[in-house]
């Protein structure tokens, strides 16, 4: 795909590296490594937690909550609880008796470091976490029933209904032919889910609400099966030493993915459309947009 | 321990009867069978969450709402929640990786079931919808910045700096000698914070503050130590078949205990020590709080 349709790349670059400083130094607060707790239990947090990662998640409730006007800070609650809430999902998807994989961001699984029992309890203690940082980190300006929609909404994304749905379906299903329609209420649940609660909280943090939120909420569902087919494509075109985990293990496995249904030309085009799709959405939106028009962009044409 | 120490004794009977139902029957709304998610994990869910269980953490929740001028349903959110994230780290703490046991409550564990990834993801899932029902089901007289706090202090007591600690702690002590002090901070952690955030929550949802709070948070702090010595003797002192889960496998694990520090008859002391502490806690209290006085009673003098 042409690299020239990423406007700002070169302003972008740096914007995504500040905001992810941002973020590292904020969940070094959320967990800190001599926590009151057991000691050897966070440093198993934090060896998945502080391990790199694009924080796509976390930038885009930041980038959400100030295109409609609030502050970063306003949101850095979220961003750390989404961080931590992808990190926990890692962990526990890489465990031996789900995924069984030994190489995540270029370093060995937290279960091969910290042995299976440790792995599951910092999964735990990161899930946990994450709703304290949630219920605890706020600014003055967001009004407490905010913040328990906020958590309300991620909440529901990553639980019963959303994103350990879609990896249970996700796991039974392996094997078996998905129709498309099927795998798209998969990615939605299993991906798309923390998308949403990332947008949408971001939003609702930063005063956001009807025609706005709305629009955000658009936005959110189309990026989030966009990133969804990227991964389904990185995994097939890339190597594993390029994305720091075994790759091709889809069509291994035989899951069903948008390259398998749709073959590689039809995926590339439905992750440009679905980009485009989300921009689209934001075009009631100025300047203050133009991070997550970027992201949209980012997400889409994104190497690893 | 002579049964006539405990008063009501009919009474209690009926009222925790009473009281498990409600309990039992809140449960089940919040993990319906068909719920939005995908069924086999609603029904491992479910499995753990409602094999019976004596829901003296949810019960307790209740009866300190109560005590305070509250209502059973003010804090109905809260004791769903204790008992979904109660459920959960059985669920976990069952798994071959912990402690490997292939009974609970007479039952064949979850993963014995379900295998081992779905009963690692329907603990996730258990852990994960106990914040969306703390975080929707309120009553219009909880204002919301007393449900975020009540969030915050049972993600407190239930993360990095709480239960999952003192697991973390338990697995890596199994063998090695401890003090009586440091038994007691890992049981604080392990199975004290649970019974911690179900009083002083149920007290704060039900408007609790200043000397009752504080009163409540002391008797909190011993009952949830008592309950811990009782469990200990009974690992001891009853059969398996009585339980419905292994027995004596503190000892064959060498796993510090009370009865192990400090000989059965001391234990037994302690434990009817804690619950007058409790009790004498509750000093200025009327009758709003003899619930909380049975309970007492109940957890110490227990069979099960």
């Amino acid at each position: 795909m042409p690299k020239q349709s990423l406007p700002l790349r070169l302003d972008f670059q740096s914007y995504l590296a500040e905001r992810q400083r941002f973020v590292e130094r904020a969940l070094m607060r959320a967990v800190p490594e001599s926590g009151q707790g057991f000691r050897l239990l966070s440093e198993a947090m934090r060896y998945s937690l502080l391990s790199g990662g694009k924080r796509i998640r976390s930038i885009m409730a930041l980038a959400a909550c100030e295109a409609v006007g609030g502050t970063a800070q306003d949101a850095l609650g979220l961003a750390c609880a989404l961080e931590m809430i992808h990190s926990y999902s890692m962990v526990h998807d890489d465990l031996p008796c789900m995924d069984n994989d030994d190489l995540r961001r270029g370093k060995p699984t937290n279960h091969r470091v910290y042995g299976e029992a440790m792995a599951t309890l910092a999964g735990d203690a990161l899930l946990t976490d994450a709703f304290y940082v949630l219920a605890t980190w706020h600014t003055p300006r967001v009004p407490a029933e905010i913040a328990l929609r906020v958590i309300a909404e991620l909440a529901c994304a990553a639980g019963s209904a959303g994103m350990v749905a879609g990896q249970a379906e996700d796991i039974e299903s392996e094997g078996r032919a998905l129709t498309l329609e099927q795998l798209e209420r998969l990615h939605g649940r299993k991906t798309g889910g923390l998308f949403m609660a990332a947008v949408r909280g971001g939003a609702l943090l930063g005063g956001g609400e009807g025609a706005a939120l709305e629009a955000l909420t658009a936005y959110a569902s189309a990026i989030g099966l966009a990133f969804q087919v990227t991964d389904d494509l990185l995994d097939v075109e890339s190597s594993a030493e390029q994305m720091g985990k075994r790759t091709q293990k889809d069509g291994a496995r035989g899951k069903a993915t948008y390259p398998s249904l749709l073959g590689l030309k039809r995926s590339h085009e439905l992750a440009q459309q679905l980009k485009q799709k989300a921009i689209a959405a934001l075009e009631s939106f100025g300047q203050s947009a133009d991070p997550l028009r970027a992201l949209a962009h980012y997400v889409v044409d994104r190497e690893v």
